[in-house]
């Protein structure tokens, strides 16, 4: 075992995880892809295709949006536009602040929305609704904007609207179908921000927190076309056979699918005419940010994907089966050799203890390649930085981490068996600790091998 | 829909498989691997690393063997040969004969073993142990040789045996503690054969059917090394607090512990001295063979690696989420396309359908890839032409085999959920369809893109 050069290893993994976040941090991804010159907007990253939006053409300029790193992205704007930002309102989970000028911030609670963060969407609703065809409206959207940006529709309360998406959780149903039912209780949701804001010329920023960057996704959508409707709504609680369903959600859905009320904005809505949705930071931006430090770290690099999902332990085993190809007869990259993959897993939980998917991950690689001769290190962090319950962003393992465990007594099986990889991994110093990061683009995994 | 360019791609993933089994067909294999050139007998293919034994200071040639494409295999042999061989004995499974010369066929049963398979190893280890220094013994081994090299160890019945290893089964031990409980309730596992051989010189053939060729797993490795010990099987029985083990097999592995029964021979055992252990074909040869034919049509190609285990449809969805980041921007590999990886998944069976993992996995692409634009075929097969318990070796499947199914009126998903992917896949006419190949390295998965 070369000691030295594992720790080496461990570190440059590091590094290369810390490169990735640069251009998905909030502030610099807006930065990245706005910049104002000669009061032109100029929409679009440096060297490739660009859109410019002629400023003095605009009476007022506005910020609005909500997520969890829409207080950076709205500095950033604010840097840009300077005085020509007249006001700015948008909704952050509590604590995730900084210091803004004209911009007003509510700090509400994320994941399960509560009142302020209801009275702060109301007020966004109402100040789109008075914008006309002279108002220029900046939205800054992020992970967790789902929550943050959240206004039941008329007739139905936040806790009734609550308790309908725990029902749906519990039954199984999918995230496609969830999302379908909420867009259609909310009134914000799925493109109903864009018809309060018509006839305003909007540009939507997104920093993206979903696999395949689905623009209705993020946050439901405030600015997109939805494609469910009220029938699929309707449809979704028959199919799921849910009882005790809040009556006014049910009067919601069937007086909708009777045409009675407006359904979300579908795609060629004229509500969509000026606007436009555009993602500023992704997770194939942080991979390739990955893949640029890792060559300059002298590795051979393979962006495998941007949209891994499944059962965690039986992506481990996928991509440890790459690994150990490498090892074998170098391919599908010869060594040195950097794999690099992004999205985000599922766990299903079966134990009690301690973790989060990028640890269980890395414990079931640990145990994939424990005891191989190789110069290996596997590291998987969530580029928010917080990974599960825990203090942890990740992990990084290598072939001794299994047996740096059993010398302090743990048996990895049992620990992954009991989904407590962090009381495992924080035996073995193996923890990714970044702290918070600001930024959410799901997770980022690389597989180093010498 | 490009249908005329879709039905070319089925055809040519078609191709693509059938092209990857034809280096590891039992024959061509063997005869790839060895030549016999002026009394000399060459081993290792052309090109690369080669070895040679000169038959001149051979009084005897001989072969043995077990498995089911060992008859193919000893066919090249006496080929090769002709009349040095002077006698040869065999065990395959009922119906895997071929017509041959000198060299005895015994049918026996698989998987389970059967009295047929007991004698046949009986009379080979009778043979091996007259063998001597001036004896060249050819073996010839491939998938299915544990069940069809069967000798239980002295005082255990087949029926003892048996008894144990569904018990393994159940208590949900690890094929590796199977394994090492087996090799020491054996007279012929875990090296033996190599033991009864010493002092000939032994030519070990192998056709490998286990995912990384350890060749202590393929056909429980009798003239390989064995790792495991009597203490190692005395503790696994231990580990799952088995009840009403057969009193034959506690008191073997007892004595075995206390040192009154030889252990099976480990690395460096005299007995290994005169064995050569040589795989003559295994899951990279195939995949590799698949490379070259999809390079001649026109495809960047990507071996992701021959290793591949894990819960098959979680394979799927990382493989397809490879697939789609091709589709989105030309990583890993740009288009056209093809991806190859090989191994051999596993399918928690949760509902009473019909189906093999290769069907498993074509069908859950099948839900993966519904409905993209791009012009995608994934195919999964098994080399023995045999998927499950079914007539097909695997499907061949598109964007358009979930809407093919809708329009015959079934559900993709609910076929899935029921483990039934044959009866959907038949009524899409998307199965894969060879008949038995006679050879057997595991899985070929392919997926195209143009």
């Amino acid at each position: 075992m070369d000691e030295y050069l594992l720790k080496q290893m461990h570190t440059e993994a590091k590094t290369i995880f810390r490169e990735s976040l640069r251009p998905v941090n909030p502030y610099g991804a807006v930065k990245n892809f706005v910049r104002v010159k000669n009061s032109q907007l100029i929409l679009g990253k440096d060297g490739e295709e660009q859109t410019t939006l002629d400023l003095k053409q605009f009476d007022r300029i506005s910020l609005v949006g909500g997520g969890k790193a829409t207080a950076p992205m709205a500095l950033a704007m604010e840097e840009l536009l300077g005085e020509r930002v007249r006001t700015g309102m948008i909704n952050v989970k509590y604590g995730f602040t900084e210091k803004l000028g004209v911009t007003r911030t509510v700090e509400a609670s994320h994941p399960l929305p509560d009142e302020n963060g209801v009275k702060g969407t109301a007020a966004i609703m109402n100040f789109l609704a008075k914008a006309n065809d002279k108002d220029l409206i900046i939205s800054l959207i992020s992970g967790g904007g789902s929550a943050l940006l959240c206004q039941p529709a008329q007739g139905i309360t936040l806790g009734e609207k609550q308790t309908l998406t725990g029902m749906l959780l519990d039954c199984g149903a999918s995230i496609d179908e969830i999302n379908a039912v909420r867009k259609h209780i909310s009134a914000a949701k799925g493109g109903q921000m864009a018809r309060a804001a018509f006839p305003a010329t909007v540009v939507n920023l997104m920093l993206s927190d979903v696999v395949g960057d689905k623009m209705d996704v993020i946050a439901s959508g405030p600015f997109v076309p939805d494609s469910s409707t009220f029938e699929d709504a309707l449809g979704i609680l028959k199919k799921y056979a849910l009882k005790d369903v809040p009556k006014s959600i049910v009067r919601r859905l069937e007086e909708g699918a009777a045409g009675k009320t407006p359904d979300t904005p579908k795609a060629g809505d004229p509500v969509f005419l000026y606007v436009s949705n555009i993602i500023v930071g992704s997770n194939i931006l942080a991979l390739e940010a990955a893949e640029k430090k890792a060559r300059e770290l002298g590795y051979d690099t393979l962006i495998l994907s941007s949209l891994i999902e499944g059962e965690t332990r039986d992506v481990a085993r996928v991509h440890c089966a790459i690994l150990r190809e490498i090892c074998r007869s170098g391919r599908p990259t010869p060594k040195p050799a950097c794999i690099i993959s992004g999205g985000e897993t599922t766990v299903t939980i079966r134990g009690d203890g301690l973790g989060g998917r990028n640890q269980e991950f890395c414990l079931s690689s640990a145990v994939e390649i424990a005891g191989l001769p190789e110069k290996i290190v596997v590291l998987s962090g969530g580029t928010d930085g917080n990974d599960g319950p825990t203090d942890a962003a990740g992990a990084v393992v290598d072939p001794y981490t299994v047996e740096r465990g059993r010398k302090a007594g743990l048996s990895a099986v049992d620990f992954l068996d009991n989904n407590d990889a962090y009381h495992f991994l924080e035996k073995t110093e193996d923890l990714l600790m970044t702290g918070p990061t600001n930024t959410n683009v799901m997770d980022v995994r690389l597989l180093l091998v010498r």
